[in-house]
């Protein structure tokens, strides 16, 4: 029996998501069968987060056994020759049988990319949210900071959620201007609730907008009310960008 | 009756290139349904080269008429709420009744690019060509120079072609290395035969792998024999960068 640790990314744009879904073409599964082509008998795979539909990775980490023979070097090159061109591995490692990709992981970075300008690029918009306003970073910056640290996220997390202990600890929220009009929100935290990310967007947006004071940011996280944060950003300006197995550095 | 020129950008991924043909999703036959859908009458769309299918354009220059009175600045807001995603409108100048998108072009740009790497990059897939080569640059770049000038290029033009005059000027033919293991073909020219960029950046991987020497392009050229240069690269790596009216700077 092989424990392997595997690193992936993939366009999310025509995946219904990470996780199986019966009749669903999604990242899971699309993972299974190939696997299961290669080692001709069922394999199950374990990710460290499951992305929504249309969520993109650029390093998210999954782990499998197998009996299969295949040499840990050659894992690799056999599955990028049988997976779509939209899902890709770019490594593998041997882990031990007690490896558990999202018990173990400690913290995760993700990254929402807006668009802003009047034309969207073409070449990039399946990345990126395209939002034709007028941000004000300095603003957004000021709110990002109000959520770093260990915070009950109540608010900023899907009313869907089934999780009861909802607090996280956020490492980092910062707002990158990638080009002029191109606006990258990243956050790492040691943990994410159900859509947060992408309701930390919106806050941060409806701050830029001059339509929240960036102090705000600071009582909506006490007062634990989903409806007095911002809204849920579409899920193709997001992507997980890494996943770690050791502490945040600091 | 107004003369516009417009400036578009689009993904040839899902289009079955430029032109339009009875049935296929087409550049101009989207264009053409858009501005019919605006001005409520048939409008035609000439554009400065007919991009093959799945050809991409990051500044591709059309004409129409019209005598719907859209003002000028309304033209690119206008459009770009009615053309689908992987189509944009840049910008749109009025021009006099005798300008012509192709005739009056005096020289354009097209970029092949190259992810050479063992697991090219997911993200980027779409406008690249993934060839797992090492690649030597000086050689694809001592092979390019011998491009650059005026040339009867028929060795590195497609048996399809029906025009009878060969020769054109090649004012710049570069090879950059835009990220390890990621390599530009910068061509700009004052007229591109079909299929030339694709025939000259198969020439130079040919080159840069070793397989033909840099010199023989001299040759190649001279004995305008398309079997003698390199194979015609897929579409998907080609990019039509821009289309200028005034003479080549130098």
């Amino acid at each position: 029996m092989q424990k392997v640790k595997m690193t992936i990314a993939y366009d999310g744009t025509d995946f219904a998501g990470y996780q199986r879904q019966p009749g669903r073409r999604t990242v899971q599964s699309t993972l299974e069968e190939a696997l299961g082509r290669i080692t001709a008998s069922p394999v199950s795979v374990t990710g460290a987060g499951r992305t929504d539909a249309g969520v993109h990775a650029r390093g998210q980490v999954v782990h499998f056994e197998t009996e299969a023979g295949v040499p840990l070097e050659r894992w690799t090159r056999v599955l990028n020759h049988v997976l779509p061109q939209d899902l890709a591995v770019l490594s593998v490692e041997a882990v031990p049988k007690t490896f558990h990709a999202r018990y173990d992981a400690c913290w995760k970075r993700y990254r929402y990319t807006l668009d802003t300008r009047p034309v969207p690029d073409v070449f990039t918009r399946r990345y990126r949210t395209h939002l034709t306003l007028g941000l004000d970073v300095e603003r957004m910056r000021q709110a990002a900071g109000y959520l770093v640290g260990t915070h009950d996220f109540s608010a900023f997390s899907s009313a869907r959620t089934t999780v009861k202990d909802k607090v996280r600890t956020l490492y980092q929220c910062e707002v990158e201007v990638l080009a002029d009009g191109v606006i990258a929100i990243v956050t790492a935290g040691n943990g994410f609730l159900y859509h947060m990310v992408r309701i930390i967007s919106g806050t941060l947006v409806e701050a830029g907008m001059g339509k929240l004071d960036p102090a705000a940011v600071s009582d909506i996280l006490q007062g634990r009310d989903r409806s007095r944060a911002g809204k849920t950003l579409p899920a193709q300006g997001l992507t997980m960008v890494e996943v770690h197995y050791e502490p945040w550095p600091e």
